[in-house]
């Protein structure tokens, strides 16, 4: 019962953050807008391409949240209050992201507020990626909460592994107020590069087959 | 099977509130509105605060809405068509929230508005902890739809844990007619004291370890 | 592992139902506008008393539709495509009702536009009670899908209690025409009716605790 | 273990997926819009046909796919990053519909735009019908994700099953440049056609059932 027990804990918390960024991810849509009728529809649709690039970038970036989210709770099997309140504001910051999303496909094409959307894109972005860590660190600070048999070195991989979220959209935001497209195009292919196989934080795998045998490869 | 049976009877149910309460809690940012495209985005953006701040606030709450709610259904292992019901209502008034949110944020800004946005804002919020409290008094009178081993006195604190809610979003609410910036910083303030480690109406927790031992304790 | 594989075969159905059940009724809410900035806040609110009551109505009768889909899914263990597509239409007839209840709030104080309006409102109703007829008609007709245990004189019972759903809401769309208000309040008197322990089309609860015995009487 | 371990392993993919699709499905209704009060109710409703035509083909043909996938998961037992990162990208395929959906819906009316909105909808269509494949294939080619049992004969049945979506998807967006109406009543036509039972891409049943034996018929 025990082990069970531990396994229903998560679930619940599994389930609410899947609806959360189910929704948060599909909201995106919302601010793609059709063009008023009467304008002409090839020029208005051709104008829209912020609205595309941010509509495909902010997905892209809650699906692989998404993923890494799953792959953490893979070695999760417990919670507390205080995790399942940093959950929630990790959530918070996921739910916050259409907002910004918005913004940049609003204002990127102005010179004057290009910077400041992307910042606050970037800024956004920053806040999702800390939260994640202190997700993680919370849950694995002295194996806290943690599935059993996952090695000190795996660990100490993974917060290595998952800090590279914070540090690369910290940068972003930064160059936001120098450079704003390139701010942009580095979120954009930190987004392909994370959708490509063997790539990004997945250490936590590593942890995890290492308990678990070979045999399992397929499963990670 | 009958223990099978029980535990499924609470699953659909709990999936079905975490789904309401995770599209409540996301719909939020659809009232934090980009500014129309010509204005100063940097005046803009700043005038926006109170959407931020009912924004984060609201969200705050839901979530620690699920949170005791998740700890609740630790407790509870049966439904009843009544069960099902009343948690239906509970969950009406969590799908209203949105509504006065976007109020507060329109309208705190003008003195003449500024109370009656609030006190609608309160009101909603108290009628949310009275139905949180009427689904708790449901499950809980006599032991009607709870798991087994939960001492009287675990009940009795339960119960007067939670009525902390309905009086403090009360008072909340009248002083809103008085102080609307003092009642906001109270619903504010409420939000952070449960979301530090320890606090709040999580005394199910303690009925519940009685009953499992020490070795859940971080599952609390 | 037969009786695992059909339990999973209609457990994905149901979460997705309860997801599309659960986002319909939340966006509800969203047609409960938050009046212009500038009006009198006193008078916009009281103004908007058919939002706030269409949003009641139709939230709490999505949730007794809910909660009867949770029973009627008890009974029931397997499924078939057409069953799946089935329930599809279904879920498409409640997914339109924000639509007309989102007209009646427009509409509804117009004497012009109040008949039309609300018989919109009454056949969307209608065509939801049809479907949820057929998906189980489909399901019970032969014992289909059923979990086995149920009586050919309980499935008979639900087969006519089920009946007074398009039956009331035929009459409701018919009376829309010449009396719209009382149209609405009989919308508006089933809810309650339905809301209250002990009604409504629960007979599938007495062919399953037929099966399983009286100690699951609370899970009713 | 390992048996249980793999369940779980597609159990949040297909949770996530059901999410965004029951989300996705659902706020298309966002896009029928309630005329403005003042104008008359019956010409503007009546006025309003592709919005309603609109609503119920894209809602339709979500739920098919739904199903399809629901059915495609009968067969999958593992996932791997890229499995996931595929399933995302399918998704955001998804999750884009509403768009061109109201685009036909505001468009369709005028011969100037008809062929440009209709081509949007269908190429939607043919890069969800290419993801959906992209999907199967990845997970089908060599076995490489799926349950044991399955036959050779079975899986390049489906292959080419599968195939008919992008083809006749393809084909519709093509027929948008010359008879757009023509394209759009293939889409609905082939919604209806998918719809009714024993057609459309549900090979795999038949490979399950060559599994698990004949009692589960009714299951597929």
């Amino acid at each position: 019962m025990g082990a069970e027990q531990r396994t229903d804990d998560t679930a619940r918390l599994e389930t609410f953050a899947d609806g959360v960024m189910a929704i948060a991810i599909t909201l995106l849509i919302l601010d793609v807008r059709v063009p008023r009728v009467g304008s002409s529809l090839h020029s208005s649709l051709a104008a829209e391409w912020p609205s595309y690039v941010a509509f495909v970038v902010s997905f892209l970036t809650i699906g692989i949240i998404w993923v890494n989210h799953h792959h953490m709770f893979k070695l999760i099997e417990r919670t507390t209050h205080a995790f399942l309140m940093l959950n929630v504001v990790f959530l918070m910051t996921i739910c916050f992201l259409p907002f910004p999303t918005a913004l940049v496909a609003a204002y990127v094409r102005n010179p004057d507020t290009r910077s400041l959307a992307t910042a606050v894109y970037g800024g956004t972005m920053t806040a999702i990626a800390i939260m994640f860590n202190l997700v993680w660190r919370y849950a694995g600070t002295g194996h806290r909460l943690l599935v059993p048999g996952i090695s000190d070195e795996a660990l100490a991989k993974m917060n290595r592994d998952y800090l590279a979220g914070p540090v690369a959209y910290f940068a972003v935001t930064v160059i936001a107020f120098i450079e704003p497209y390139v701010s942009l195009a580095i979120v954009a292919a930190l987004c392909v590069y994370w959708l490509l196989p063997g790539t990004g934080p997945r250490a936590e795998v590593v942890g995890r087959s290492a308990t678990s045998g070979p045999e399992e490869e397929p499963g990670r």
